[in-house]
């Protein structure tokens, strides 16, 4: 695969630039703490999940709409008949992941410093924009970006979208993220270049079972070793 | 004000291209009629909003924003005694508000109709884009325009950021919109052009009390008046 054709690069922001899902999970897990007088932990996480799920094409993606969800699973686990103190608790339990520390995964930086003058790179996401700005300025990273991409879904469609707005053409442009599902397989079907890095926690909607089988696709391990195509 | 070189015009989203606030302002309501067995509803009021500036930081704008900070002031206001179900109707009445219909306020799109092939537009918005876009394509609305553009704040740098995107030079570019705060006076703090189309209600967190002498503003009752510039 030779990439030297390639004019921007969009990177994923959660789990591929810091670490972002293990603080889901510990949100969950002190949720379950909460209400595990109620039901077992995993029925609690599956009503929790279900109502996520349900609650995605009205809230979207983010800590927010995660807050509100794990209220609403909340009165539905317990039946409106909670103490009203948990609902205290769950407001406590998104304001600090909101304000979570940023961890920047091993080898971004190095990448980052060694593209930044030779590609237009951006940030792609589907989180918040307010919470993804502040972390890209904890992280230490803003300089080497051109600028942020927020989509409410990511869908081939909100590809082309992006790359009008990028003035690029699909062939022109490689995503590069975590998720099989939202930064590689869409990317491809419209005819640009994906390289996955999984990550060890993938949230269960992301998941794909697929083997992917297209001359625009590279698995890596490892961030680092995407500069050998670029 | 000769406005024949500008090449990009940016609209504000909610009370410029429809009606927004008085949604709130009905929200506002509701969330005074659960409550009103507590405090004086005009104390209601105050704390909520006391309660949403606190936030702004963490949360950002928004109605997921507004549901999550009218959960708090419930809880601060009954003193952590309140019956449960308050909460639900609490979701109740942000999820109505996240559905609620677009009315497009008059004259909208006679302008847009015979600006959009001289000029690139783009709404430029600090709501959540998830919210905008569906606003956007209900309105019928969407054909008219390049992309939206979201900020988490609307300060004179996030305008800066803006015209970077869109390789624009300040003097080339007209804002538009009801909020002189957001939308009018941080454009002409960077040498942009700013149209200020007052709406019947604003919300408090917006209002500025200025006059404004500044050859690239003006101020217009109606947005059909702007086409006289144009």
């Amino acid at each position: 695969m030779t990439l030297q054709h390639i004019k921007v690069i969009g990177f994923d922001a959660d789990d591929t630039l810091w670490v972002n899902e293990p603080y889901f999970r510990d949100a969950e897990e002190k949720f379950c703490d909460l209400l595990e007088g109620y039901l077992p932990r995993h029925t609690i996480n599956r009503e929790l999940f279900a109502i996520e799920i349900a609650n995605l094409p009205v809230y979207g993606y983010g800590i927010k709409a995660f807050m509100l969800s794990m209220v609403e699973a909340a009165l539905k686990i317990t039946g409106n008949k909670m103490p009203v103190d948990i609902i205290s608790k769950i407001l406590e339990i998104g304001k600090t992941q909101l304000d979570q520390p940023v961890e920047v995964l091993d080898g971004v930086e190095d990448v980052l410093k060694s593209l930044t003058n030779k590609y237009r790179l951006v940030v792609v996401t589907k989180g918040d924009l307010l919470d993804q700005e502040k972390k890209l300025t904890k992280s230490g990273l803003t300089k080497y970006f051109h600028h942020i991409e927020i989509v409410s879904e990511k869908r081939p469609e909100d590809y082309q979208k992006i790359l009008r707005h990028l003035d690029v053409k699909a062939d022109e442009f490689l995503m590069i993220g975590n998720s099989l599902k939202s930064d590689v397989l869409p990317i491809l079907d419209i005819g640009g270049y994906g390289i996955h890095i999984p990550f060890h926690t993938t949230w269960e909607h992301e998941k794909v079972d697929v083997i992917i089988d297209d001359p625009k696709f590279r698995q890596a391990e490892h961030i680092i070793e995407i500069l050998q195509y670029l």
